[in-house]
């Protein structure tokens, strides 16, 4: 057998993650490799970490980014928090939800499941209900926004909630931090997880993570072991934390963290809000456009996304076969349906360094065009 | 606050890891992103499983690189293979045995402890009394290559041990892969992981794994739940299947993935078997000048690794200040101590694309004007 160096092409990434990745933050990924216990490596860390508090607009001294992927970020707020016999009340929307759930029966909790429909934020009121009905419930979970279907949830008013029935909050904002507004502090959250492959517009494989005070003491006073070793998240904060020595945990992926750092600064030069700005600006270009052409959104106008748009696919209309052109005569990826949505919705990504007109016109030029032939 | 892009220094990488990463597996990783579900990347995911089997030496059908270090790889085997219950002999002579059996503590399994000295191979006489002494133990785990002392252990030996008692095997190859003798099918290791950022010439952040038929059994028979959802391989092993249909697990680090086939294509270009003789070959070479330097190995000569050479700080030597002397001087990293040899041994890497004459020459001057200071 023989094998040959891999060029992938150059595409055009508007599904649900990876977006595209700038030039600037590939250059920076590309750089010498060195060791991840360098002191200027360690600087570097120091960086990202503040750059962290300020994309997430939080204060919490325990702000990382995790040597993996959103799942891994997911898990380690649950099986860091959570103990074997607490109860969870999660929220389930969409895919992400119900991953939660594993994550908290995988442990030996005990998941108190709120559903709202596919394609809608999850309800407030259900969840009040919820709270009330179960006063011995430690935790509130839920996702701010749903990659699976595009719908966004009110997080500030579901922290609310929690405080005022003493729980705390993990909250997945994979898909949200930098594309729409979060403000951890202001909001109260207490653990929260994010992936660098959407709206950060980096590469994918990191997962940055903010734990609050309250929900480091949490840790801290645990009466059991956290079941991973990986995701131990006691044995990582001397690694991360700013005083003293350095304990060597894991070797951190150190290209990969000088992308993120990179696609920080660019987002910490634009501004966060400026960011949250560009994103709703593109997806009223975009969700125009989209209605032009016919297309019914999934999700109800005040619970939409900018950065995921989902559609429904017009009736006698061949998904695979549409992605497939758009992908070998435009370089265009536009993201499948997921869960119940398979087959029938397409998944219209801008997040990130995607979020541009130019990005925008491609996506309403080449659907115009694959849906005539 | 302002912030900059990172721009580091290059440096020339002779710790414990990471090592040098050539330029080619760098410009690999800065190509440009593309879907993880993309037709022409999951190709090339057929083709880096095809060459981590060589590089195992193995025909498993489940060889994958997993999205994480090689941490959550070592979690990744013990935690599928291993029950609530299960016992486990665990080879502990450095500080990744001890890993081990954190591993297996926190899984509510019972461990073993064979203990040999640090900065020597594990015993393998000690290891058949244990297997006798616990027959109802199912597994045996040990480090192939401790990357804290840079003793190599009689992996075969201890493999043929193992199955004369009706063991499974759990090998840490983080270090050996790629620079020292390794035969996964032909010594009958059942569950293997590495990583990527020691003699694959890769950027850290990646774990090959590799389960034998007969693990890949015991993982679909188990009796109770995997505890992560991150690291359950049940639902990893369709997505990385050659067959039909992908199914979605998480975002593959995409980049990352481009590197590692880069780097696996340059371990194939140059032949397996040439490279565990150049890590040699570079090895008696720099083993020859660090004995004219004064130097004492810890390890004895035949368990010692080519890849890792850990020497006693000669009397009187400023550990830190030689480091500090190296990299400010040479742009030179050499490794500090880990564990119980934290500020006595030095640890120097040559590893991957760092096992090159250039850098063991510059290796030496380097030392022998530090220790002029």
């Amino acid at each position: 057998m023989t094998f040959k160096s891999f060029n992938p092409p150059e595409r055009t990434l508007m599904g649900p993650g990876p977006s595209d990745v700038s030039p600037r933050v590939l250059s920076a990924l590309s750089r010498p490799t060195i060791g991840h216990l360098d002191p200027l490596f360690v600087n570097m860390m120091d960086e990202v970490k503040s750059l962290l508090q300020y994309a997430f607009q939080t204060k919490n001294e325990f702000t990382i980014a995790l040597s993996a992927p959103g799942s891994a970020g997911m898990e380690a707020c649950f099986v860091n928090l959570v103990e074997a016999g607490d109860k969870v009340i999660v929220c389930r929307n969409g895919v992400f939800g119900d991953r939660m759930i594993q994550n908290v029966t995988r442990i030996g909790a005990e998941a108190v499941v709120v559903d709202s429909p596919w394609g809608r934020a999850v309800e407030t009121d259900k969840v009040e209900a919820a709270l009330i009905a179960h006063p011995d419930a430690k935790f509130l979970a839920f996702v701010h926004a749903e990659t699976s279907t595009g719908a966004s949830s009110d997080a500030k008013t579901l922290c609310k909630l929690a405080q005022a029935h003493d729980c705390l909050t993990i909250v997945d904002a994979v898909t949200s931090l930098g594309g729409s507004e979060l403000r951890v502090d202001e909001w109260g959250i207490d653990a929260i997880y994010s992936g660098t492959q959407k709206c950060m517009s980096c590469v994918p494989g990191i997962s940055p993570i903010s734990f609050s005070p309250k929900a480091v003491e949490v840790v801290r006073n645990r009466k059991t072991q956290i079941q991973s070793w990986f995701l131990d998240q006691t044995l990582v904060m001397s690694y991360w934390s700013g005083e003293g020595k350095r304990s060597y945990h894991h070797t951190a992926p150190v290209n990969s963290l000088y992308a993120l750092h990179e696609a920080l600064v660019m987002l910490h030069d634009e501004g966060l809000e400026n960011s949250w700005a560009r994103h709703r600006a593109q997806h009223e270009k975009l969700a125009k456009g989209l209605k032009e052409l016919g297309f019914e959104f999934i999700v109800p106008e005040e619970e939409r996304l900018a950065q995921l748009n989902s559609v429904h696919i017009p009736d006698g209309v061949d998904d695979a076969k549409v992605r497939e052109y758009l992908l070998e005569n435009y370089n265009l990826e536009i993201g499948a349906g997921l869960g119940a949505f398979a087959g029938k919705a397409w998944r219209i990504g801008i997040m990130g360094y995607t979020a541009r007109s130019e990005n925008v016109a491609l996506c309403l030029a080449a659907l115009k065009d694959a849906l005539n032939q």
